[in-house]
């Protein structure tokens, strides 16, 4: 594994994303000055002349920029390519999509992998510890630099919606629109536990060195694997696991009950087992550790009640926003009624908000997935705001 | 930690348990033949003079036979202390109560650690694979060698119930009652899921060493601990978590968000993250690691219906066993639906059987708490069934 892991850095993709690059930087959170900063995004569809028609996409916890055109790095088609693009809900006729990459990522945004100005050498594991506000602030920095005072929407699943709520709260008055999917106002303490567990497998990898693993040539591919592992089971529901794989046997192992002449106890015998294995394997060949950790700290801290003495609708009492907040029924990461706690907080700061589950069996990654009930969801609420904002068609495409 | 280890190891405690030895051994379901079989197993009240009064409580994954008095081995009480006692719900006033070590497990029963006659080395990761089945056939061994034809009843929660539904498919003439609790007859895809990301963070650590960590005086202490944090969570419930944790952040951490001073992004935070740390670093002093994986392997392999082309009422077709099937509302990893399945089987079957689903709020953990109507169920259970048996108190205790 550590060998293809080798093999795959070394042949350098050719990246299709524009950088914004701030030289003075920006003020974190925790007090840090954080210069340069980058933020890589990718665009699709054309600003409006009055630069109304703007759609931030804010992707999950180990997304990217790539959302509607192949990732030049796995090779596969963007994230939500189903989604976005001329045509479809999100769509690149009339919206003009941007669709950055987080701060603390690992796909050109400014993170663990990127080089400290003051060493000469990537910050690893002395990267400042973030926050979803820092986060959002970096994509307010992108907006500045794109020249787009206010956005049409914002959109995002999971991690996404964090961010989607986080703009709110930040920046009432730069969003008309909001479209917060699968996600929560808080990450609860099972989530905080997974994430919790996912790092210390990273930590207990020897190839983690720390943090500076990259001073040793190595990557924690193991232990990042088992991260990725583990936090893949909490994004399908128990009923998508079992229809995909139920307990089928390899073809290869003979019986359910092993044979004596069975090398040992400890190949694979379950599809499913067979799976996991491979998608921590291929995980690991596209993301950074130090960013997962970094990232999955900056959904830890997300509580937005608790920066409000526990009061969830003072962040939205600002705003006028339009929000349309949508669960799955089989979401167990972030249940529904995470959603409705949002939602009722909405409703007493006054927000004009609709909400939406989604009946779907497949868990947590049915945003991500074929679901024709999110796609109407999303293309009905984004029509009809469009209505309400008086947006049209862009002329000419 | 590894130091704490094995100077854990070094003081070797003083065991109080009995142990079965036989010479001849025992046939695995995998072909092998498994000899000498030690079983190792504690004993509770007074077996009466017909022998009738036996009850066999069966343990989960990582339990043992230290039910009802102090584990040697960690000093804690019995895991089931509160359940198993003179005047208590399993009064052993009243019954002869045995718990044996599972075949596989690590507190004196064959299994991984023991010697392997021929080679006068430990088994190790040659340990051949077992199943529900090779389980509690080594119980039946017990039972034989304690002169117990016909159990009174049989009781177990999560794979202890597994191993009492076995029981009834196994020797369905030699068991009066039945009571598995918290438990399923059969492993789901997600709990094989989780099984198997537990199994990868053992191989991830390279105190490993392909199983022989014995032979490199190491033990996979860093891999053992993240499998046993990860099943830590799926033993709780979110409002367990919830309501234990929340998102408490540790005392010593300054702020939610953490000071630009903090050492790293890497410490502990919240509370729920420290007690996990605890939970994995304290199960690894007590348990081996390819008793782990034995193990967990024979609970994946569980699959009553299964054996019988899919209909699970058949293997209970041929017992008179009296059952009472018990889950938990809360419970996710064996939930209600699962004890569902099995109880429209029994019926299908035509077995005497009631059903009872406890509200908690606890998780699968519940079964081992204090939960008053779980304490209400099983005496309530086995004195009725006492009743049938034609069971009165022994005489003179």
């Amino acid at each position: 594994m550590d060998r293809s892991v080798s093999s795959f850095e070394e042949d350098s993709p050719v990246y299709t994303h524009q950088t914004m690059y701030l030289e003075e930087g920006m003020d974190l959170e925790c007090g840090v000055h954080l210069a340069p900063l980058e933020v890589a995004y990718c665009t699709y569809g054309t600003l409006a002349p009055d630069r109304g028609n703007a759609i931030l996409v804010c992707h999950a916890l180990t997304g990217d920029q790539y959302l509607a055109e192949p990732n030049p790095l796995t090779g596969k088609p963007g994230w939500w390519n189903r989604m976005v693009g001329p045509g479809l809900p999100i769509d690149t006729d009339r919206f003009f999509v941007i669709c950055p990459n987080v701060l603390g990522g690992c796909m050109g945004s400014t993170g663990p992998k990127s080089i400290r100005a003051e060493t000469g050498r990537p910050w690893d594991s002395e990267f400042p510890p973030i926050t979803m506000h820092d986060i959002v602030a970096s994509q307010a920095c992108l907006l500045d630099h794109l020249g787009i005072q206010r956005l049409f929407a914002v959109v995002g699943g999971s991690m996404g919606g964090m961010q989607a709520l986080t703009w709110i709260a930040d920046y009432p008055e730069r969003v008309f629109a909001a479209l917060p999917i699968a996600t929560s106002p808080f990450h609860s303490a099972q989530n905080i536990a997974f994430n919790e567990v996912s790092r210390q497998a990273i930590f207990a990898d020897p190839d983690w060195h720390d943090g500076h693993y990259r001073d040793f040539g190595a990557i924690p591919a193991r232990g990042l694997g088992v991260a990725r592992m583990m936090a893949h089971i909490t994004y399908l529901s128990e009923e998508a696991l079992s229809r995909k794989f139920g307990r089928k046997v390899r073809s290869e192992a003979p019986t359910a009950v092993p044979a004596a002449s069975s090398p040992s106890l400890f190949g694979e015998m379950f599809e499913v087992e067979s799976y996991l294995r491979h998608q921590g394997s291929t995980f690991v060949r596209r993301f950074d550790a130090n960013s997962y950790l970094t990232v999955t700290r900056a959904m830890d801290y997300f509580d937005l009640a608790a920066e409000h003495d526990g009061d969830l609708s003072a962040p939205f009492r600002k705003c006028e926003t339009r929000f349309c907040v949508v669960s799955f029924s089989s979401d167990w990461l972030f249940p529904t009624s995470q959603s409705r706690l949002l939602v009722r907080a909405l409703n007493k700061a006054g927000a004009n908000v609709s909400f939406v589950e989604i009946e779907s069996d497949r868990g947590h990654d049915a945003f991500l997935l074929d679901e024709p009930d999110l796609d109407r969801t999303v293309r009905g609420f984004l029509n009809g705001a469009a209505e309400h904002a008086g947006l049209t068609k862009v002329e000419g495409v």
